[in-house]
């Protein structure tokens, strides 16, 4: 058995996050490290932090999903496999499965290496590169948990029951995942609009904060250019239009907050705008950063509330800019029987709106979607 | 056995038609006449007439699926059913499968009543009202023969195996259907401007023309007071979105008339205009002629072409008029395990959209979806 | 168009019935003509009689379900499709939707022939023959009809939802069905011992009784080298097991015939020893006449009540002749939500029922299985 | 935070086990331990030992699949949960995915006792008890894995995935597997007649043996009062019948032994009884100890292949006894689509046969079928 550092062997990087880094820090949900071993035992070697929301993850074996569990405090080291016959090439895939934790800044997950009695062979990219933003949907809140659990709390998240892991298995891709659960492309739902994607969406990561956090390099500009993703998947709306129905709130060094609603139960028009402007500079900034990738956003699997208002945004944005890259469609919503945790999408649910776009993707990029197995 | 006129007895009349005529026409898909009969026989008496495109019916008893067939000229009876014990109330359901046929005046179905030895007691109209105005997706084309037939034949038609009569059943409501295959919101597929659904809208069924449909009034006002929706799916564009990629239409008296393409794929923004003034006049359309319904625009059943620009309209008609009961949403596309005869939609296509339809109603005027049973 | 009798054009023939008969009498449920047809227009000129049970008939156009419809006494035409593409070979199949009618003598479909402006080629017997052998449940019953109807009507009954026509597309082979409801392998449901397969298995059609029936040759033997399936299907046992339910029916010239159960619930060993020897005697009849066909004894889509009983008949019919060609297994029973009308397997039942058997009879004959089209 | 000894408190305990020890043996595929705590946070203490087959356990939080992971050598607690809400009770289990692995004596699960900061309440029993009786089908073996991976180890077992938990949950019952991969009834797959169920089904663990688990108590008579099933699910026969397709075997102090088949491809008389006589005398054994209990033989889920042989054992069985409180049903057959790891059923394929027999008890017991969940 033998001990290797990150960034001395071949290792597919998921997610991301400072690249060459040792130890390497997994920022966000399904970040994660990736690599075709030989050896008939595989360790990872961790370096885990938290407060209050520890880190949860879950492994992959030849892609069929193999175990998940929770990350506490401390440095160690995880079995991934063991007494498999020595020599044969396996695929084994560690990840992240909560998001990029805002309110936590001692949660952390970094790769200091792996130990084995193998060697490394190199993992080839995916043709397809996929990158999700969402709010809670896209952090796969509610995919764990029984439909009477409704704490906020790391292990009701995932990226192992999520629609972006289904379409990536589904179309042979590589996905990423940028989330936050309760944020917005505008405003938070709760109506702080400092809960907005596009403001951490340049960074590295933008949510992993505080001193140590930042000290990894989390809050430095992003490289566009180290993964270009073919489509970006954006999932965002679902906030914003929960915080026209809850109380204003107060930010600091800005004051009382509040997207209001209209005698009419329609929307105020002012506050709708702000959205709508939201959306167009968000689709700039998501251009200026992705010139080649195709735009799809994705609304609905939580209801269609300002499905007409993200449209027309989409529509301005496109007029305005000529960009005719882009599409807007909306997602099976979740019912009675696919909701999860927390009232928030289960696994049946991802599973049928992953399919839904999954086939416009397929259709989009001309592929084949390739058959389920009996195992996911 | 006796023979009633149908205006003689309680009949619950499905579509757009001359209310209180005898014979009763049934001029568009769906369009039927259900009765509450208590007799141990029941027999329909009618008037048929056609020449290429010859009507199809299917029947329904106690709410599910008996017969379909071909119905040729002539005038005579059918047998709906035979050997029940009397005294009994059978409910049953005589309907079109076939659209108003623009390019066959011959054909139409007349009603002339019923023969029975029972009585006829009232049907009760179903709390949930449904208006579906379409293209050839809503005509159901395709959702009867083989992936491998691809003619343009009425049997190929339907509404028995369609996303309506999903809904109608699962929400427990009365469904009608203004449709016509080929057509759009502002021209049909082959460029042809005059193959717009608007134009045709206000009449009882402005699709039903020549001397005999006129003199039984076809082409007359429709009373909108008459039947009024709760809602109103209007599933158009997939042929305006077609237009774009065929050649010009020799429109008499107009000349050629051709939407065109961009030289980098995008449409030509003098010909979207023309389609989103469309379909914004045609909101306004539906909205003066049914003040309280809401609205709803389907899209994406057989691609994704245009949604931009449709929800572009929709946007704009809710910001010029204030309207804000309406909404716009994609539903999932026909796929190769899905689709149908002719390249449309199939049934399998028609229940999950249906399926993503039908909960948007649920939600929207919240009331429960029933159960399938074994049998549909 | 030319009218051509049945004995002078290439047809093939589906169900039991005389070789070479002019008028072709369809005497069994599916029994039916198959055509390849190249005229624009085909009608098939039938002769049709009955008393109380009207007969039912289904279409297929190139394999996919096209029409369904009573037909009443009388001789007459039925147009199956017309206004299509001259020259071009359209495969047509024309089949009952209903078990041959013991109780009602005068029931009776015979084809005359077809009329066409086309020419006829021949239809290729598909690779693999089944023979499905049962009771109401193989004669479809409860297929057709809302949950609440319970009339033992013609109706309710086909093979166009059936789990023999599922298996039939689903492995690309041509079906037969020899059943009758209500009847067993021993007994009827009402201890009625006349009514059991056996009785009629050997003849043409045993169950077509009657001066008319018994003229066109219904009961006389059957040549069994004719047609040899690949695989017999027996789906007997239901009504054996209900008999012992059921009051003592008086058989004439027998006197009360009664199953008796003990005390303790069990079945009376003398009875239960009467189905058992009846179901050897089946096998031994079946093999008789069948040399080479596999044989499967299917149970339980209305529950496993004598589930031991048949096991344990067959498997003594398997010692004392040395025959291993032949296998005994459950099919999924029928519940509350895949129950049809009358308290029958519906639909969804015959779906997930065909489903598993389908499944054995490709594994035992090497075959594999076509993917559903979106419309069936 | 206190810690509590495993017989300090009311803990529910799966699977069979020695009473009232400390710490407490884990020793069977989905045994383990159930607790309702108030505490925000539990741990569980462990006592943890393997060679080269290491334990895996999967964990619920009110009912929902919430973790899986190895379990490596060592003395450590896991935390189960934490952050949650003091007070409200959290219904918490956590079991053993791992069949007592007969071929590594030192494979252990000792269950110590939990720290925690709340108190613990009484767990009650569920209404139905089941008990599932098998060979790596009921291992789980294949429910986790990749179609390519065919090595025997202990990650790709599992309860979690597996027919007897889905009934489990479907019918709200407490279910106990018994389970040995590569073992029948009378044979093992590789002729090994050492590798029998019965031979071990009387102790409390027959399979766990070693100096280590026989002072633990393992080979103990089991007390079969303590826990008496309602219904008793036996799945064996598979690899009963493998044995007739491999090379003989050299039993030590045997000599070899070989199922053998005749030059017909039937199975050897006097071999096959060999079989039929261990499945009459297991059933004489289950039924000595669980005198009330319901016992259905169930078979199919990797092929039919000795069907006919097991049904004949349990008529004579019967017949024999006088015993009527048992049944024999197959299940649905493992499809290419439904097939998981090494050759095994995969999760579809439990899911599939899990329903009909979910379906089966329900109807035997006469109770309700839960709803699914969006989440597991």
């Amino acid at each position: 058995m033998k001990t290797y550092k990150i960034n001395e062997i071949p290792v597919k990087v998921h997610g991301r996050t400072i690249q060459g880094a040792c130890p390497l820090p997994l920022f966000w949900n399904h970040a994660g490290v990736e690599v075709n071993c030989t050896g008939s035992e595989l360790w990872i070697d961790l370096e885990v932090d938290c407060d209050f929301h520890e880190p949860w993850i879950a492994t992959e074996l030849n892609g069929a999903f193999m175990s998940r569990q929770m990350l506490l405090p401390g440095e160690y080291s995880i079995c991934l496999y063991r007494s498999m016959v020595p020599g044969v090439v396996k695929n084994f895939k560690f990840y992240r499965e909560l998001q990029a934790m805002g309110e936590d800044e001692k949660t952390h997950i970094l790769v200091k290496g792996f130990t084995t009695d193998g060697d490394f062979l190199p993992v080839e990219d995916k043709k397809l590169k996929l990158e999700f933003i969402g709010d809670s949907i896209t952090s796969g809140e509610g995919t764990y948990g029984a439909n009477q659990d409704t704490e906020w709390l790391a292990m009701y998240m995932s990226s192992s029951r999520h629609y972006a892991s289904i379409i990536e298995k589904a179309l042979d891709a590589d996905a990423r995942i940028i989330s936050q659960g309760g944020w917005g492309v505008y405003v938070g739902w709760d109506n702080d609009i400092r809960h907005n994607i596009p403001s951490v969406y340049e960074a590295v990561c933008g949510l992993a904060t505080g001193p140590f956090n930042e000290a990894l390099g989390s809050l430095k500009p992003y490289d566009f250019k180290s993964w270009v993703p073919d489509a970006i998947i954006v999932n965002l709306g679902t906030n914003d239009a929960t915080s026209f129905e809850q109380p204003p709130f107060d930010v600091p060094g800005v004051g009382l907050c509040k997207q209001r609603k209209n005698a009419d139960g329609s929307y105020n028009a002012e506050d709708a705008e702000k959205i709508e402007k939201a959306i167009i500079d968000f689709l700039k900034m998501l251009r200026k950063n992705n010139p080649t990738s195709h735009i799809v956003w994705v609304y609905g699997m939580l209801g269609y509330n300002i499905t007409m208002l993200i449209s027309d945004a989409m529509n301005r944005y496109m007029k305005e800019t000529g960009d005719i890259n882009c599409k807007y469609i909306t997602l099976p919503n979740t019912t009675q029987e696919t909701v999860g945790s927390h009232g928030h999408p289960g696994y049946a649910s991802h599973e049928r709106a992953g399919k839904v776009l999954c086939e416009y993707l397929a259709s989009q990029f001309n592929i084949p979607i390739k058959e389920h197995e009996g195992n996911l």
